[in-house]
This record gives C-alpha cells, structure tokens and sequence, in this order.
C-alpha cells in the first residue's frame, strides 16, 4: 500500500532526516511539502524544503505555510539548535533554481483534499498553524483527508520546552487543540516515543560514505552533526547523536505495528505555566469535575512506547537504499 | 523517634483511615488537628475530626480551617464517594461532648509553630487553605516547621478529577502552589503512589472484629465499606476494596524508605483544562522557554513508587496494636 503524503515541515536537522527517509521509503509518495515557522522562520524553511528535495534530485511542489501563530506571541527560532539556517549552518549551498507555489501550504492542503478526496494523508513535524487554516478554509478536510500523523507533544515523559510542553505545540497550542479536536483519524507521535530512538552521528557518516558522499547525504550529514553537538552537550549520556524525532512521524506511518498506542481524547493547554502540554484522557473519563473535558470528543492514537531497535534497523535499512537521483541544480 | 504532627484533613473516609492509623503507631504524636473543605464542607469536616477522636477514646484539639478556596468558586462535596457526612452515612453517632479550639486553623498552626519551633511537622490530607492562610499569618513559617508531607497532587497517573488534576489540588490550586512555593521541607505523596495502594474492605471487617467491635472501628468500618461501594462501582478490578489515599502520608512520614521519590520544583496550573494540576520540573530543567519556570525554586520530594505490600503490612500491623482507648461519650 503506497501512501499519498503532504508533508507539513519546519526544516531543521529532523525534518531533513524524515523527509529524506520518506523520499526514499518505496510505500510513502510525497506528493507535496507545506512549510511551517517553528525551527525557523518560514521563508528559511520553504528555502530548505526546496534545498533538500532539489538536491535528492525530487522534483516535489513545496507551498510556503503560516509565518505566525494562531494566537500567541510568536517566539524565536532556535538557532543553537538546528542552526540559524534551520541545516546546521551550512558553510554554502549548491545553486538551485526553484520556487514554491502560488497558493499557501493551506490552500493547496485544501485543493489536494478536494482532488483527491480520502487519498491523502498529511504528515505534519511543525507547529499546526497550516492545518488549523485548512481547517478554517475547508471544514469537511477531516472527511476528505485519508489520516493525519503528528510529530507533536507529550503524555509522560517531560517536556523540551518546558517541563510538561513539547516545542511544536507549544509554539502554537490554538492551532494544535484545533487539530486534536478536528475530527479526522489522527496519530500522535511525541517525545514519548521520540527520546526512545537516538540517532548516533556515526550512521550518518557511514550512510554518506555508502552513497558515494552524493551532496544531499553531505548536507545532512552536516546537519546531523550540528544538531548531535546540541544533544550531546545537553545530555551527554546520549554521546554524539541525536533523537530521531520528525522520522518517526513517517516511520509510524509504514510501521504502526512498532509502537504501542492508547486512544483518547487529546486537549491542549491553553494558558498559564502548563501552556502548550498535551493532556490525554487516558481513563476515558469517569470523573469531568473540569469544565472543558467531556465525553465523545474526538479521539487521537497516541504513541506511548515504541521498539527503538526496529525503528533503527527500518530507517537504516530504507535510507541504504538506491533511492538518491541526481541534483536538479541550477 | 516520635513525630509531633498537626493533621490537616477534611474526613472523609481515607482521612478516618489516616487518622486512626496516626493514633496507633507509637511514633506519631498527633498533637493537634486542623480541619478544611474538600471532602464535605468545613463545618461537618470539624464535628468528624471530634468524633472520630473522642470515639477512639483521644481528647486532641481541633481548629476549624478555612470553609472557602482561596480564589477558585468552590466546588460542591462528592457526597457519593465519601457519604453526605463524610463518613458513609452513619445510620446514627454515639453523642460525643467536645467542641473545636476558638482560634482558626491557621492561627493554631502558627501558634503551635512559634511554641514548638523546629518540632512540628504537618500532615495535610485535604485542599491547601489553611496551610497558605498560615504561610499569610507567618510568613517565616517554612522556618517554623520540621516537616509537610501533603497527600496531593499527580505526576504520571491521571488524574481522579480530570485527566490530569488531583482532587485536593484542583479544589484549592492557588493555596496549593503557595504551599509548593513556599520553601518548607516538603513531600508530595499523590496518585502515583496512593493509586498503588489498595486496602481490601474485608481487612476493616477483620480489624473490627480483632477489636471486639470497639464503636471506633465500626464507624470506620461502615465508612469503609460505603467508599469501596464506590471504588468497586468505578474500578470492578479492585474488588470491594478501596485506595489508601490519606494514610500514605502518614506511612511516608515514618517509612519514607518504603518510596521512591524524585526532587524538583512542582507548581500547579491554575487556568484552563489543566486547572489543578501538579507539574514537576523533573529534568531539573534544560530550557525554560515558558514564562514561570525559573531555575532556583524550592523542590519538593516527590512520591513516584511505592513498595505497595510493604505499606499494606505495615498499616495492617500498625492498626492491630492495642491503640484504642475508652470512649470519650457525653
């Protein structure tokens, strides 16, 4: 079963990796990336969309999404993270010669919904921002959309941002209470499976020696490096690598039998110190003395655990493919 | 080594447990009680402390506490968890001729502190009001006290009032982040350990009987069995059996080796969904992108687990001493 996919992506280091991962899964088509402000700005990330797929040699529609949040104060990219240009700072790029579409990421979610209706689904590693528009410009997308899976929040292991936020939701908690309550089949896949898998540097080295250093593997490479100097210096118990993150949005998409789910209802918090956390109802529950929560909300599966191990050998054996096609440069 | 304790409760069925289990074991000294809200209003909460005390044969002060939360609109008593007397609804009650201290909770707290200074330690078992009015009255109180071990709050389990909040917290969040804020030497025993501990109602029928029915136990008995007749009804896997809930506290003062803890900051949610919710900093925090965090808080020692069949033979053991006393009737 091959699965039609937008991709809805802030590039950075992890998106990078997802996104190459899915280029080169046989079963995940990308049909086309929608771009999100969040590890950077959004014209950063719509330049490395392009970047990144022009490189690989993939000739894919990219259409820049929202620059700001639903509602909150928008907050600064993390540059000591993913590097101020979302690659690990690149020391230069190739010349490509490529734009993103007229029509924003919101708008051309919609148009695909609407042309393909139920052949879509939408993998999403970014603040929500473009799906709570499509939703507000089409509110039947849950019916015309196949599945959506998130790379987003917590349920119990700490936050990354704060002690209980994950940063894509926090970064704009409306857009992503929007989506968790939107209705359509939808997967959560958060730092509770995500700080399970740790991506060592080396793999990225070997994988790059193993297709002959072809430039997009060298930038990623690059990339990974910046982004594992970051992990490592935070957790050094981790050595030079790096949390496999947005890859396991796509790797749950063709593996679901990986991880283990519970389904419930997910809110978003709103306010307050606990702002951006993702709270599931894991009872189903018996007691509501809160108002907000009730019964018969919409429902998210939510990944709880995962088998790291599986996950590894499956990105590692899907990348050493022969799936790289030659830069279209400038 | 004996522990001078004032017990904040508002009895309800688990408090009775805590309480007689108090009075039993030998290293507890249970110098003074101070009443609150939550589990039925103040005014039943006072005339339970009395007659639970002079029916077990003690004649220990008790001061009325704080009727109202601190900010929040008060909630109603959940008179089908504990009975609308907070006891199961006793068919009648033995009369009793004792009357409460003319000083308010919160004043008797602060004067037993600056009388004692360094000897008191406070269990609370209920909402956090008169804990904060003290910390209002006395703000060196922290100073003041040995020791505050609070059955409250949940880290990991979900919540028992809404996904995510505790039921004491959530009926009083604004007293209780000023009494996790405060800076006293303080210990969180909530959900995740209490939600372990399962006290089968056939115990309390076996621990009446090895007491010759004393009226003390019988009251507790019946109190009992009415709370497992609604822990059965939510959770048939528990069997006619009930949660341990307040006596934990009390076990983790004079067995703390019987739990595993973790230390950090915990602050409570006030707003939105997550309203009453208790959040530990539990990375002891990498970033802090969300406004509120702040490095440098006091910690407080967190119950994570807990040795579940250490604590249920212990209280069993504690509770089978010859404790009980002639009844202090009118």
């Amino acid at each position: 079963m091959s699965h039609k996919v937008i991709f809805d992506t802030d590039p950075g280091v992890d998106d990078a990796m997802a996104l190459y991962f899915a280029l080169a899964h046989p079963a995940i088509d990308v049909v086309g990336i929608t771009t999100t402000f969040g590890n950077v700005k959004v014209p950063q990330a719509t330049a490395n969309a392009l970047y990144l797929t022009r490189l690989a040699g993939f000739d894919i529609p990219v259409a820049e999404g929202g620059a700001l949040p639903l509602m909150k104060t928008p907050g600064t990219p993390p540059g000591f993270i993913h590097g101020d240009d979302g690659l690990g700072n690149l020391p230069s790029r190739l010349a490509i010669n490529a734009t993103p579409l007229a029509i924003s990421a919101a708008e051309y979610i919609v148009q695909m919904a609407r042309g393909y209706p139920g052949e879509i689904s939408i993998v999403a590693v970014g603040p929500l921002i473009n799906l709570a528009l499509a939703l507000k410009l089409e509110p039947t997308l849950p019916q015309l959309i196949k599945e959506v899976v998130l790379m987003a929040g917590t349920i119990i292991e700490p936050g990354n941002v704060s002690p209980v936020a994950e940063a894509n939701v926090w970064n704009d908690p409306h857009a992503a209470d929007w989506v968790f309550t939107a209705g359509w089949k939808l997967a959560m896949v958060g730092l509770d499976v995500t700080h399970r898998v740790v991506m060592p540097s080396i793999y990225f080295e070997k994988l790059a020696q193993h297709h002959q250093h072809h430039p997009a593997l060298a930038t990623l490479l690059h990339a990974v490096n910046f982004y594992s100097d970051f992990h490592e210096k935070a957790r050094p118990e981790l050595g030079h690598a790096c949390y496999g993150h947005d890859i396991l949005a796509f790797v749950y998409l063709v593996a679901p039998e990986l991880f283990e789910t519970q389904v419930g209802t997910v809110r978003v918090q709103l306010e307050g110190m606990g702002n951006g956390q993702t709270m599931l109802d894991r009872l189903g529950h018996l007691v509501y003395a809160e108002p907000g929560w009730e019964p018969n909300r919409p429902v998210t599966t939510v990944c709880m655990q995962v088998d790291a191990g599986q996950c590894v050998q499956l990105i590692e054996q899907v990348l050493e493919t022969s799936w790289l096609r030659t830069p279209l440069l400038a």
